[in-house]
């Protein structure tokens, strides 16, 4: 089952659960995975930024991918995070996972690219360095890559490289992005890829509204981002807001970079879904003013 | 009426109103004055980042300035951004304007600083530029100075430096930052000054929870900043979270880069407080799309 | 006399002499732009980046220029720098320094622009302020202003604003970009433009070959500068590399990030062409051991 | 033969040879390093920024170590580059490498950091990763890493970490910084480690007069390096000078950023040192124009 760009719903951002000593917890892992699909995951996403995937060693890395693609059992698609600083690393990595039945595979630019062109023909190079059979997703998150790619950018990757079929979104401001790429490729100037949109759900009514096919980013109750996304299919705006305005609070709160896994582990270990909220070093320790910030707004949340 | 160390409530941060055409508006700022007193500010802070400082020439922000302490009239103190790309530009402003009434100075760094002691030397510069009498307050927002001060950093240059008597604390995450400082005071290791909260608002009601005085910050609808506050300070958490939570999905609206200034002038235009939402270039300007999400915020929020 | 494509030779990027006690001092710099006459320039350029011109208030920028060009008196053309945070603030130092006889301006992107887009936008935006009559020059300088410009980008530029006549070419590497562009107008692509380069000269014998027109840069000893350009011009090859070659130990010292202008002015002085060597705050001192180093490879240059 | 404070000489930054189809070259890494013995090294580094290490898979890397370290057989120390996008890699590899027999590791720091205490806390979490028995070397390389260590914070690194018995310092400006550590040793206020210096050689005699005990960096003839060190070390400073000053035209050229290595290499295949100049993707290609520069700058270097 490869990734195509009629991709949509809502492809959960899964964090890597660790054990208190820090190494990677399998029996979390299934856990974690049976959890996001009860709660409506159309796909998983896995090895990302927030899966801390550059803390893992190499073997690390692919360990957990097999296991989670084992435990999916192709339920629903998953994306692996092959992002690397280099193209052997990331080949590898590939075609490794490709290997094991991964969907596709997701690419974030590094940091050091500037121009246009550098952008364009780093995917040129990622494309060669994966293969050109493997559907990929570009990853578009300036405030953590410094990456600032223009829709004509996007377009200009997408229509180099038939193998491009979903944009991750989340530029920020990004909702006119959206609006224009969707453009594009309604007026024919483009092949239509679909966009799921990050920011840890931020502005997902609105996101969808724009056009975007639903989200791939992680929320600690996904099941939320799963209802805003199918009641604004249906057409109620309203409703969607409304769920959405409801768990605002928890969704800013889990935005704050860096902390914000460390909020989203903790509330994933308070639901029963993973066993420790341990993360790996770098990373940061929740203060009991923090602990008690977030048992504060779940419980706004829970109530209601 | 100088600034000190014990400023509280909301200062709330003024855009500078522009006519059509792109020049200050004289009338606009006076109204804004008006509107912003009577929404329960206890101070006003002009020539910040969000006040479009650096698109001004050098007679427009003095002339701004005085403007806005004349209508003032000394109801409340005013705060003035003097952040400059040198310690001529800063000097001289700091002068002219303490020379016309303002209250104090505020000082952003410079974003080439990275050590702590390259931080810790500018603000002693700063100080000596714009004499050792004149009070002044950090202006903490690595998001847009990528520059990054440890709380230690923080209370070396408050103890360096007698005429600090406010930080405006805008970084991100930094709800344990404020903890931190606020306890070297308790626990007499430093100077307590005034801490006022910014980042558009987003995390007010925690801010306030952790030991701010108050917040220094901008929002189309300041007199929720001033209820959420007072109801904190009057202990009624429960109710200034409700208030919040439900301007929430504007404030977040409201602090996308770039783009968050252009909502404000326009829900602020729509409020009559200002004739005009034009930006000075290089500014953002709001789609079709972009005014009728911002219509739909309103709605909700004046609906309930 | 206005500034136009065809400029060439030697523009010596002129320091702002200061006293001991930091005012600008009139007196050095009638001096040193006689010396720099004397050294053979074809052209001055002031209140640049090594100018300190972010550390001067906007009227002693204004009164600096006025002197230079009243000095100069109309025996080489005067470009004069308006980088600024704003377009209000470039408009009005243009509108007088042009007024005063400069024969053109200079500007430099600010930091905070990435795509290729943004960069073309901000040139417009910057003619616009300027006003299209007044010529100009792109600051390619991506080591300070962290803004990459492709040879594209470039000739976007020139292609879009007429008024558009000089690169001062400071890319590194860029040997290969000065190719490029050469050939672009050579094949009737782009408009020819004038190419002076900077760096300190640090390539400066290979950048004429590459098809530069001279330098615009600083160096404490610019009748080097000078001498490079004619002899290439007169096809000296092996000559040219050998009088660069014999400064090369003291240009490389002097291209050291921050530390270079204070090196620079040390030189000036010991040369008897400004009165002080005091750089403005924040700036570097020279230690015992550097100012050591120094005298060395005055020494051996001198000797030579 | 573990790395210790007291290491000196030269340690020769080598590429990793790669075949012309890029993959990497064992017979070319053999005569490398005979002829980098043979130049005088007395030691070796590998896996750096120029040794292309984040473009190599981990077996890769690996496989490259083990026969460095193999061929070199114990006559000099090895050092391999550990730096890592996470603890998880840095702690595989470096375990690895020692166990092949590598004389320490030397570790760069990742480019978000910001703070004095961050940096400092950074290097504490490496050594917990690679053991507290592993001899490692910090690399304060700001122009590449971002990374701004004062000497305060590079002392309490040293303090802090026994384990630490190397500075390669690559700062620029940087000499001032070589005569603060040194004085902090000498006053007893520090443990002395030993300092190589590198920045492709550019400041080599004067680093050498400020208290460096050797080089650590890459250069295409390293014997120059080698004869500098040991003239300075002779008291011979003019012919130190004379030496280096021959050959800085083409170090400086080789100093480019990103192009510098394919220069090189380039120059290390044409002395027949490696069988091609390769370089793996993302890497800049050198256009026949700059082949005739290096060709002229060796040719004025191997006659004189």
């Amino acid at each position: 089952m490869l990734l195509t760009s009629s991709a949509a719903g809502v492809y959960v951002i899964c964090p890597t659960p660790f054990t208190i000593d820090g190494r990677v917890d399998p029996a979390s892992t299934d856990q974690m995975v049976e959890a996001f699909l009860k709660a409506g995951a159309t796909g998983l996403t896995i090895l990302g930024i927030m899966g801390e995937a550059p803390k893992l060693a190499a073997d690390e890395s692919l360990a957990f991918a097999k296991q989670v693609i084992a435990t999916v059992a192709g339920r629903v698609p998953v994306i692996v995070g092959v992002s690397a600083a280099g193209f052997a690393g990331m080949s590898a990595l590939s075609r490794k996972v490709m290997g094991a039945g991964a969907a596709g595979v997701m690419i974030a630019p590094p940091s050091a690219l500037r121009t246009d062109d550098q952008i364009v023909s780093y995917y040129a190079d990622a494309v060669e360095a994966i293969g050109p059979d493997v559907p990929f997703v570009i990853q578009d998150y300036p405030l953590v890559t410094n990456v600032v790619m223009t829709p004509k950018v996007i377009l200009r990757i997408i229509e180099e490289n038939p193998s491009c079929v979903m944009l991750k979104h989340e530029d920020w401001p990004g909702l006119d992005k959206i609006t224009t790429l969707r453009r594009a490729s309604a007026d024919g100037q483009a092949r239509r890829v679909s966009i799921l949109t990050g920011n840890g759900g931020l502005f997902l009514p609105f996101e969808m509204e724009r056009g975007a096919d639903g989200a791939m980013t992680g929320y600690a109750y996904p099941e939320m981002l799963v209802g805003v996304v199918n009641l604004i299919k249906a057409g109620k705006r309203k409703e969607a807001h409304d769920l959405f305005d409801r768990h605002l609070p928890l969704v800013r709160y889990e935005t704050q970079p860096n902390l914000g896994l460390a909020v989203r582990k903790y509330v994933l270990k308070r639901r029963g879904i993973i066993a420790s909220d341990t993360l790996r070093k770098p990373g940061p320790k929740l203060s009991p003013e923090t602990v008690a910030d977030i048992d504060w707004l779940m419980e706004r949340i829970e109530r209601s």
